[in-house]
């Protein structure tokens, strides 16, 4: 029987209608798992159990009533710090919530505390551990919502995504990371970096928890991708942009999924993007890194000594660029995200490695995002589904991507090959 | 002579250069224009004039060295409150300098102060006035910007539009507005409301000035507008759309603006823009109050006794809305935008009216923006120049408005227009 820390969404939710459990018994197991795990997995930037408790006591109505969420510290809380992952922002109490927060609010949800991010979600690791082996990173910038989630701590959080880091740590970590279509989720109280990159998302225990939690928070419809599908996907299977070879645990990932879904009926057909998504991806680390660092203009300016040593060279480097390569770069990004439905005309989604491999060992780098960022910037949903274990025991996902506002289809054909494979 | 306090930024510039000026006897004219006309004009959310000597006085090196910049209070700034016209922010002190005024401030300005901004940058006035006539609006949101520029308290300010709130109050202050094309000086740091429209930019006395600035904060090339043009454009006119008739000074405005630039080697061609750009302009209330709701998401549960009744009133008229309207409102306006290169098609140019004509009686509302949301969901560049005075003696501007990215081209051809009428 599955431990309360450890419910989806979706039971906990039938289990507090149904009388079983209260938002309180939930927190307070949740409580537990984190006194038992989190000096090993640290999770958390921020973390007061009484005040957890108090709002858990105080859970208002709605589709989301009772379940705890962690919000990455990208995202401002009122009634906690937002931190950033920056000793720059040490201390920092925001008067409001993020537009994303009030919703989840709005809908019922408990802000259990804020979890930790990399360095302003860039490449600045956190103290973060992987729960399937603490000698391995979560993955980031999303490490304490990926890692949270996977070891109990709660049935769902918030990430963002700049290159990949809702579905690489969710990856890493063995639990269902979902980047909805760009834009979906207001950034208002989000520590934004790049303008036409950051995307707010979820992560969750099943692809289920996902849909319900954006339908939720948004209004929007993202189905009932539990539900049986009426028919098998036809499914484009995408290996590149290959800046990175995948690891041989991916490559055999990739060809045991796509068996796997054939065998219950998909097709799967390898199919090799134009010139102009190679372009776009090249112009990915430009358009991030330009960006960001306009966003960061009063942090190199008046607190430079409290940026990490690879933000600063990185930020030194954006702005060393000409400023053509911005232009250039968001006209590539355009490009591609036009000739994308073309692409992949006539299939239902696309099916893609969710990252290069296991996640590394050492918790001092988060891992490549090479798997990641072509889909942040076509500015679809995309998601990742558990897959087993590599070689060194340690979570694998394939990710599931698809066209802008295509979300419910996405989630859908991901539960659908989750299944296939599991 | 042009007094110290209503001199140009390039004309300022040009005489701290030549050792003429200083950045503290600038700051200084401002100052005492400020004591003489601020009890009537009320530009000023927060101004501290100690702050603002000590900041003149040690002015850094830059392409702005010197110049004082009012920046309109929906923008955070580290050493002064950021109030966003709302009460529910009183006294709010934020940490860190928005992304553009990190970016003004390291091209050497020196911001003098916070202006006024209608409540969150939507309906609900401030308490600014028309410098021109005290009696009557200087429009909004971007009010205290555009009075402050006209009044002589500040040669340049930060504006941001959704709507209108750029080019509206400009014209009504007799003064240039420039909303740059969309995304190009980074919103981090600013009360964004409508994640789709929000657009920074800049108010002036002159195009050569937007054209500097925007220059010194973005890197990117806005030519040299005050050269001479090497032949006349070919423009656009265009009147629609028009669910607002115009005022018959603006009728007259536009004939004449037609006229004068026929008669300085123009082509003015009246164009009818297809229906596409009609159900975008239908689109832009819901796109607009429904990603509002959703960034002051806090605000609404937690301070809804300090918004303004007209603000509680559009924020439940969007959330009553079905979520289906702003997925469709985002469609329309991405329809439009594909359309509008082959609408203006042998053009260099749109000539519009920048208001329905001179500026409202009253204080209680900072009149129509129907001549600007479109263009401002099409996301290019749009300018108003002074045209002269309507029968209230009140200013009246015209708008020239271009493709995404034209930007140079349209502060070119918007200096070619003022010439060609004045």
């Amino acid at each position: 029987m599955t431990e309360t820390a450890d419910l989806t969404v979706s039971a906990a939710l039938a289990a507090m209608r149904a009388g079983r459990l209260s938002p309180a018994t939930l927190m307070e197991a949740c409580l537990d798992r984190i006194a038992a795990r989190e000096p090993e997995v640290r999770a958390f930037a921020w973390l007061d159990a009484p005040l957890a408790r108090r709002a858990a006591a105080a859970a208002g109505q709605g589709a989301l009533a009772g379940v705890p969420i962690g919000v990455k510290d990208v995202i401002d809380t009122a009634d906690m710090p937002s931190q950033y992952g920056s000793p720059a922002w040490s201390g920092h109490r925001p008067r409001s919530d993020a537009a994303c927060v009030a919703a989840a609010r709005a809908a019922g949800a408990v802000v259990i505390g804020k979890t930790v991010t990399t360095e302003f979600a860039t490449r600045h690791p956190g103290p973060t551990a992987n729960p399937a082996n603490t000698a391995h990173t979560p993955g980031g910038s999303s490490s304490g919502s990926a890692a949270g989630v996977a070891a109990g701590f709660f049935p769902i959080a918030f990430g963002t995504q700049t290159a990949g880091s809702i579905v690489r740590p969710a990856a890493y970590c063995g639990v269902v990371g979902f980047k909805p279509s760009y834009g979906t989720l207001h950034r208002a109280g989000m520590k934004v970096m790049s303008e036409s990159l950051d995307t707010i998302g979820v992560m969750a225990r099943s692809v289920a928890d996902c849909a319900l939690a954006m339908h939720a928070m948004s209004g929007l419809d993202y189905g009932a991708p539990e539900r049986q599908a009426p028919r098998a996907p036809r499914l484009a299977l995408v290996m590149a942009p290959a800046a990175v070879e995948p690891a041989p645990e991916t490559l055999a990932l990739m060809e045991r999924t796509a068996e796997a879904c054939r065998r219950a009926g998909a097709t799967v057909t390898p199919v090799t993007l134009p010139e102009a998504f190679d372009a776009a991806y090249a112009a990915h680390p430009y358009v991030m890194n330009m960006e960001s660092a306009e966003a960061i203009g009063w942090e190199l300016a008046h607190a430079r000594a409290q940026l990490s040593a690879v933000l600063q060279d990185r930020m030194d480097w954006a702005r060393a660029q000409p400023r053509a390569k911005l232009v250039e770069g968001r006209a590539a990004f355009a490009a591609a995200r036009a000739a994308f439905p073309a692409a992949i005309e006539g299939f239902d989604a696309v099916l893609t490695p969710a990252a290069p491999g296991e996640a590394p060992k050492g918790l001092d780098w988060t891992g490549d995002p090479a798997f990641n960022a072509l889909w942040t910037l076509l500015h679809g949903p995309c998601i990742t589904v558990p897959a087993g274990t590599g070689p060194k025991g340690l979570p694998l996902g394939v990710q599931i991507a698809g066209r802008i506002g295509d979300d419910a289809a996405v989630l859908a054909w991901a539960e659908w090959v989750r299944a296939a494979i599991a």
